[in-house]
């Protein structure tokens, strides 16, 4: 996609430790302009699909699947939640996951209302890295028995594992803008 | 807002200790229709108001300031962060919350790159009750030096001493709905 590629090189800013801060429109700051674009896009890619139900994790993947959503027919969109609150009744899935960004262990959790054996899901997320988030997502699918029609990520780091391992696992995984390298601070994207 | 109303009575459920749960369609599964009617009413609410930025807080925050920015010119959202991640800069705005619904005490962050003195901001949040989260949003706002053009919220606890505290401060406070009492379970609105 590469209006989003152009956004990358322009705002997107390479800290050690391959990072790429894109705070200034996905992650912290929203370009909602910008998500109506990726909404369009992740349309066209999964046009052939059956999906009823759009699945992200907060916080970034909120907003990128809410915007996407309404070109979906406004189907449900359900986030897993990373932290416990009060309010989360005791019916859930869960799963552990082993964080990069946050450098710890956290559980996510679904309640077992809003994810089902009837479900036909696209997952969203913002980034795709060694996959630790996505696995959790696909685990709490798995257990509420329900099917991954897609996985829909903004920015894949293709010199990290996981896009390679989901592809080989079957997965109908699109990413709009595929990170092959960061060095010497400058993004290379795969064709 | 009666759609909004309507949507409380079918599908909120009450719980001991106050507290409304809206996961149904706000605060874990997202009704994305329901969030454009939102953002419409917002729109209208302050359709006199000078506004280029919308602040919100993760992590339900963000779907409603997403889609309702798209009524408001897709100008950009901001989301206070409430979890420190490797990827957040040293410059930056914070702001200590003391919350009910989490049980502690956080911190909230947003960078100082995406909030200065130029900015007329409108803070989106789905629930107003003590109004500590809003405290917090509102001295990141006074740190910067920019203006509070208005506070939209989806639902305010009416019981609870936030939206009058922040109204006799002065402050353009928009509920969508608010709620007078629970007891019993019986949800009552204001008129």
């Amino acid at each position: 996609m590469d209006l989003l590629k152009k956004r990358i090189i322009e705002d997107g800013i390479v800290r050690e430790g391959n990072i790429l801060k894109v705070d200034n429109f996905l992650n912290h700051q929203i370009d909602v302009q910008l998500l109506n674009e990726i909404g369009k896009e992740f349309k066209k890619l999964f046009a052939e699909k059956e999906i009823n139900k759009i699945l992200t994790i907060e916080a970034s993947g909120i907003a990128i699947a809410s915007v996407a959503a309404q070109y979906f027919d406004n189907i449900p969109v359900v986030f897993a939640k990373k932290a416990k609150s009060k309010n989360i009744d005791g019916d859930v899935y869960t799963s552990s996951v082993n964080s990069f960004t946050y450098g710890k262990e956290y559980t996510i959790t679904v309640s077992k209302k809003y994810l089902n054996e009837n479900d036909k899901v696209l997952i969203i997320d913002d980034f795709l890295a060694v996959g630790k988030a996505m696995d959790g997502l696909l685990d709490v699918v798995s257990q509420a028995g329900a099917q991954v029609s897609g996985i829909g990520i903004v920015i894949e780091k293709g010199f990290q594992p996981g896009g390679e391992r989901l592809r080989e696992k079957g997965y109908n995984l699109q990413s709009l803008a595929i990170v092959d390298s960061m060095e010497n601070c400058a993004i290379k994207f795969r064709d």
